[in-house]
């Protein structure tokens, strides 16, 4: 079996970690900002040097394309370059670098393939300086409106929009250029798990067979302010008691589910929330998801039952919003598995809980995901980090994947 | 029994609204505002019209004192002028303009006395401006140090001191014009309740025995951050669930001590605070009052008891701030009693949950506080009220009260 270089892929994360580097051990590359054009232009100066082709389309996002023959659609593999403030060095870039590599082999181990490979960058996936998320991947397959993704104000400075910064950015193409689905077999997108399940479980390889469905509720009560020191506890209508009640309540009913269930609490506001003021209005959010949406529909059951009035305080809650499962395509899930067994590598199939800019391709073409460990789970932060060697089975089995595609 | 105009106590309550009037119902009268100093400048010449006399003190605290015999130490009688932001027009000056009701209708009716008569204005109560509250008669009583409190910064704009405010407002008088324990009989301060206990109960008069002592805690919990949608249950350490935990094991056992304790989670934080994303710290504040001392021991019991860790998070509590309950002078107790009950009005013996001036200057010479209703128990909001008619009797008791101190 072939394999790609562990030196050169080293080499390229450490080198892409320049690009926006906050001297903490992470990055803050926001799209199209300074340090992701930098990054931008060393990888289609690394991908011209290897005699790929490089287009752009419409909304920026980069195809770098190497040669295969004449008439046969492109595998597709990459993922974004752009990151969160203060985040790490391999969300999103280590597809991107992984799916460089794997075009690198095919190049300097002249692996004989049939169809063009083609590596793609796709602008603004994290949404942190320009929303929403997975913005560029989600216009060119019909999910977001093009006119409103361009007005997209920064959310930062508010001083720039989206389509003024693409406009800046010497990335802009023509939509002509954008990913033809029907010049495209399919697609694979390596990414770092950004959870602890691969590690704990001392697991290579993440065999990702779709993207959980996921529901954003919004819950709010409403109470009354009162003095803390003049209103007996019998008078009271407390906003914050009423949330936590209700928070326990969803732990313990949510609990009862599937424990592939995952559902956080993790935004609250408090109204007027001084301590010698009982708080009258109080907001938290619930995000739940999981592959079923038989299970979904279990936590939409588990909210509709809580009433209307709790702890003497008004009770509302609202969608925010909800995604369906997307499941990838089994013969490139079989695939990516036959590759880890094949190199010797451990895999487990999972569902990923966040999204991701394939979740949007899966629905014009073919496509999967391959994980790679996070160690201790962490991501969006400047301790992200998958080792080295962990790295490198990831882009063996990518490599292994895109060379057997070729070949259906 | 001698009584007050309860149309001219109107006529007081309804000028004074003006100085600060937010056009809603309420007023916003920053300690030493113009729209403070112009109630200061109302109160000062409608003393004056009266025959009293003024000082004032190196804090700016008003004394405005009507005749008696020679030799005598003086009654005083009043509260503070200033508000918190979109406060109401109860809260401390009607303690001012009862008073002043009270002198006038001495002067008026010629009702013999044979102590001098002090109505006083407080500066700064509410430290809405400048931190701390209870400013002023803080100082005079040995509570605050001075030169701390004429560095207190403005806290919305943070362009001037206390002390640059106090230079400016033409109300800085000598240190030696401060109250004088040594030619001071006694002090009654008339307030609204703040809490809902007197309108419930339909009762006229709040006979307030004394101030509720206080315990404030904040409690802080941390955990991990972590992706909602990669991380499994049992892999979390949500520190907002931990705080959900213990506020609900503090109101479960809180709620088994005397039913006088009142005690409230007013604020809280949490860290990052965004929806996808598990919380790793979480704070909140816990206020707890009572008049028994054994009680709130009961509290700290209960504070004492929670682990070290809560739902795998670090859990952590410190104390904010304590204040031990303070009694009234028995006597003058007895009096607004006696008083209340010669009127054919009815009375409850309560203590007060928030702190007033009085609480302070009860450390120096005899004092006792009167309580009339709040409507609904609203108060620091332009909703704070009081009907008309519960003004004046509690300006009657406060006359008699007086009165009868004066014969002692």
């Amino acid at each position: 079996m072939y394999k790609t270089s562990r030196e050169r892929l080293d080499e390229k994360i450490k080198t892409f970690s320049k690009f926006g580097d906050t001297g903490h051990g992470g990055i803050t590359r926001f799209s199209l900002s300074p340090a992701a054009l930098a990054a931008r232009n060393e990888f289609c100066s690394r991908c011209r040097t290897l005699g790929m082709t490089i287009k752009t389309d419409d909304m920026g996002n980069i195809y770098a394309t190497l040669p295969g023959e004449e008439g046969l659609s492109a595998i597709m593999s990459g993922s974004h370059c752009d990151s969160v403030k203060q985040g790490g060095n391999y969300d999103g870039i280590l597809g991107v670098l992984t799916a460089l590599e794997a075009a690198e082999t095919i190049v300097t181990d002249k692996i004989p393939h049939r169809h063009p490979i083609t590596v793609v960058i796709w602008t603004n996936e994290e949404g942190a300086r320009f929303e929403p998320a997975m913005m560029s991947s989600g216009v060119i397959t019909g999910k977001f409106d093009k006119a409103k993704m361009l007005a997209s104000v920064a959310k930062d400075t508010g001083d720039i929009t989206f389509g003024e910064a693409l406009d800046a950015s010497g990335y802009k193409g023509a939509e002509s250029d954008r990913m033809d689905p029907q010049k495209t077999l399919g697609l694979v997108e390596l990414h770092i798990e950004q959870g602890p399940v691969l590690e704990s479980e001392e697991v290579d390889i993440g065999v990702v067979e779709g993207v959980c469905g996921m529901i954003n509720y919004e819950f709010t009560f409403k109470g009354q302010a009162d003095h803390a020191g003049t209103t007996p506890m019998k008078f009271r209508k407390d906003a914050l008691y009423a949330a936590v009640k209700t928070i326990q309540y969803l732990h313990d009913e949510l609990d009862k589910l599937d424990s592939k269930l995952v559902y956080t609490t993790g935004k609250i506001y408090c109204h007027p929330n001084i301590h010698t003021i009982i708080p009258d209005e109080t907001r938290f959010t619930l995000d739940a998801r999981h592959q079923d949406p038989a299970v979904l529909e279990q936590v939409l059951g588990i909210i509709k039952a809580i009433p209307a009035e709790v702890e003497k305080c008004e009770a509302s809650n609202a969608v925010a919003w909800t995604r369906k499962t997307v499941a990838y395509h089994a013969p490139y899930i079989d695939l990516v598995e036959a590759n880890a067994k094949a190199l010797g590598y451990s895999a487990k199939r999972l569902y990923s809980g966040p999204g991701h800019d394939a979740q949007f391709v899966a629905d014009l073409v073919p496509t999967t995901m391959i994980f790679v460990p996070s160690v201790h789970g962490h991501s969006h932060c400047e301790k992200e980090y998958t080792p080295s060697e962990a790295c490198s089975k990831g882009c063996d089995v990518l490599l292994g994947t895109i060379l057997d595609i070729d070949k259906l």
